[in-house]
């Protein structure tokens, strides 16, 4: 197994820029996402978050946006957080002339483009803003320094994906496949392994990383439980896109051994799972955990413009990785024909709206 | 007066990326300044910084380079803080499995190229690493949240050139100059009464997120007090600029207008100057404050390997602002002319080698 036929982590990152394929302008529907969670973002901050035992440590909130990318969406929902913190505040104490600063960490892996994000960062915002590069499967900030962790559709990221499927040798190499969509048991369990080892690693860090009393707020894609993967939204995405290429190894454009050696790095996992990891990780308390609907839904993605600023949020996540494996010469083809079976496709067959899980956990 | 004849801030970042004239492969100079403060920042360190205060309210030691740019000086530097910070907890105290945490703050105005800062952080860096876009001009930080601002060759730098410079009913019109080098009084004065203000800004900032026993070391050019300062090693690099575009006027190639519009955003100023706006501000006890020498001097500078790497190193540092204002076209000229000048300059007339000012305050 060569070090080439692994995808690197760092290629992982959105697409920069603000150009026609990236993510600034291609993020429409995380967008949706963050306005789907604000409400219930609101809530839990006014129900649960005790500002009296945050602020007796601490004048300052530190809150961080894991996985953030470059805007707008990581604004919007910064600006959200700090606007019901300012809420409870306003709640829980009497005297508004003592409010406390907020210093706000956007972090992404190292090849985001921080530069894009520090010029669009709002010019009027009430907070410290600092970027920080690095993997969310480990350490990035001191023990006992911040309050608050929001993260949305990131937590579904692996860190690479599992080594195993690339071995011939082994039950779960995952040959014409780039998911565990309609895989056999063994690549099932490789990708839901190396999921729950990385959400492990995450929950450790975060956890020593958090001031006790303080809130970790995810959203990311989940999968309803008794429903195959394949027909959730999610699933049907990537399955076109496997089959996308798979048209071009027919069509001898690349080639077999490239596909058998290409695996998406991301896990859907079921509430059940992630209920599972977190308390085996046994430092937070759930405040909740329900599935809910990311706010666009089957029958909205039928409609054509709908359909084509899909493929085009698809193509601003997964370009970079895409590329660099396959190369830049197949890409404009790839995504055309990805846009012609997301068209034809019977969106109206997937089940459940409830495909993203939303959680919100308090450090004990 | 138009906006476009004042030159933007965030244009005076340096350089970004990995190219010929970028900084990160021409700041040598900055290296050399950050060698030979490395033994004072140790010594300031070892004698001056109590941990048992800093400590006793935060198990993290939070470190600002200000005006970092892209490294790699950045990151020699705070590897040399945190070693001299590491040396004194080890002489204060007895336990050393209880090691603080240190996080670092890189930090330069919203144009710096933090994707090159970034990619380059030292992969066994024993630090958490984040970036802070935006000017020292203003807040960065929350209250009393630093322990440790560091700042090596950019507390020379203006938010702005003085605005009454090119208003030509004004006795401070700096007409056929860009500094204030062979200027009137009134041109000097605007100069120093911008710097002033900017330092006031400067210092009430980090007074206010510096944490109380906090140390701020911070060294850049300096005039030594009775020499002018055309006769200083800054002052002739600058007029051989103004000397080179007053040529590129003669052959029309761009205007006068051009030229009195233009106004470095600089100033270097003597120690007094720097002593006084320190004990106006209170906030600090002065603990160290020299003329020093840069590490680079006069007689090195007439070797034509070192001529041509200062060309370099200005051009890394100033390209981006004389482009916006004169346009990318004379760019390769100007800076041809400019090296023409700096071979025969004769660089032995210089008298001091302390062109440098090391301050060390500590916040009351």
């Amino acid at each position: 197994m060569g070090a080439s036929a692994t995808t690197t982590p760092e290629l992982y990152a959105m697409n920069g820029g603000d150009g026609r394929f990236s993510y600034a302008k291609n993020s429409f529907l995380q967008g949706h996402s963050v306005n789907a969670s604000k409400e219930k973002i609101g809530e839990a901050i006014a129900e649960k978050l005790d500002l009296k035992i945050l602020l007796s440590t601490s004048k300052t909130i530190r809150i961080v946006d894991v996985g953030c990318s470059v805007g707008p969406n990581t604004f919007l929902a910064i600006q959200n957080i700090i606007e019901s913190i300012e809420r409870k505040y306003q709640a829980q104490y009497l005297n508004i002339n003592q409010k406390p600063e907020f210093q706000v960490f956007f972090n992404d892996l190292t090849s985001n483009d921080f530069n894009t994000l520090f010029s669009s960062l709002p010019p009027n915002r009430q907070y410290f803003a600092a970027g920080v590069p690095g993997s969310f499967h480990g350490r990035l900030f001191p023990e006992g320094s911040i309050h608050f962790f929001y993260s949305s559709i990131a937590l579904h990221i692996l860190s690479k994906a599992p080594e195993e499927l690339l071995d011939k040798n082994s039950p779960s190499w995952n040959k014409g496949r780039i998911h565990y969509i309609n895989a056999p048991d063994e690549v099932v369990n490789a990708y839901a392994t190396q999921y729950a080892k990385g959400i492990e690693i995450f929950l450790d860090a975060r956890a020593k990383e958090m001031v006790s009393g303080g809130m970790t707020v995810m959203s990311f894609p989940a999968n309803p439980t008794g429903i195959p993967y394949s027909q959730t939204f999610t699933g049907a995405m990537f399955e076109l896109l496997e089959s996308s290429l798979l048209d071009l190894v027919k069509e001898g454009k690349i080639s077999e051994a490239q596909v058998d050696s290409f695996n998406l790095p991301m896990y859907v996992p079921s509430l059940e799972e992630m209920m599972e990891l977190v308390q085996k990780n046994g430092c937070f308390d759930i405040e909740k955990m329900e599935l809910t609907s990311p706010g666009v839904h089957a029958s909205m993605t039928n409609t054509s413009s709908m359909g084509k600023a899909i493929v085009m949020h698809v193509r601003a996540g997964m370009e970079r990785m895409l590329i660099q494996h396959f190369g830049s010469q197949i890409i404009d083809e790839l995504f055309n024909r990805y846009a012609k079976k997301f068209e034809e496709f019977p969106h109206h067959v997937l089940p459940s709206k409830k495909v993203q899980l939303f959680v919100v956990l308090k450090r004990k």
